[in-house]
């Protein structure tokens, strides 16, 4: 499937072949290769061969397609790199290199110095900060769903 | 749904109305609600309602529309939060809290300090490290493909 590129994307250049990239797992709508600067060994990126620049503008049908091999891949790294476990993540936007949607996958060991990733945390200042917080989403997730 | 439970696990808790939890969107199969130690207010922590440890052990007729709501939740915590963009991450077992899958969605802005938790980057030592690293998480694909 060729699929919706953009101009002058480094994904969408890769997806054509024309981009150099070590390719592990390719089919009709998405392709993974290795990060050329990864976390550790083995950190791979997924992306849809389709170019959309965030998960939300990924369109419903590829997203459980996308998804399976994701899960696919977390299984098959750690297998390759002898791996304890894994970690997936999407940037949307802040912290997104690519403006094309790509999912990390990343081998991780206990011990592996990532364990600070998820820090620091920020506890709510009040139960009643964190019940407005629930009502805004609660309300937006509402809004969308219509 | 009910589906199969586990006992002791915090998350199967919540499932099951017993634990305390700020819930932001439910349906049949999965349930969303807010991490109480976020990153950033809003952070929100999205499960099956079926206990399964991994992405890897979550059945294939889940994981699509397990991940149509992670795709829904980015859209909604940025809307309800006013963030600029979105940060989702799963932890398969290292850095895993709690041994139910649980998808992190985090509201992300510019220069909100998170910027280091991709860090450090280790380029590979050689091209063959980095072509010997492919061919293995290619078979391993492969393999689980058959």
């Amino acid at each position: 499937m060729a699929g919706a590129k953009r101009s002058g994307c480094r994904f969408c250049e890769i997806e054509k072949g024309a981009g150099s990239a070590l390719v592990v797992h390719e089919d009709a709508t998405t392709l993974a290769f290795l990060d050329r600067r990864p976390l550790f060994p083995g950190h791979c990126l997924l992306i849809p061969r389709e170019h959309h620049e965030t998960l939300f503008d990924l369109p419903d049908p590829l997203v459980g397609h996308l998804f399976a091999n994701v899960r696919l891949l977390t299984h098959a790294v750690e297998m390759a790199t002898g791996a304890e476990g894994s970690f997936v993540a999407i940037n949307n936007r802040i912290s997104q290199s690519v403006p094309h949607l790509h999912v990390h996958v990343v081998p991780r060991r206990r011990k592996d110095g990532l364990r600070g990733f998820f820090w620091p945390r920020h506890p709510y200042g009040s139960e009643a900060e964190a019940r407005g917080i629930q009502a805004a989403i609660r309300e937006a997730v509402e809004g969308l769903r219509r």
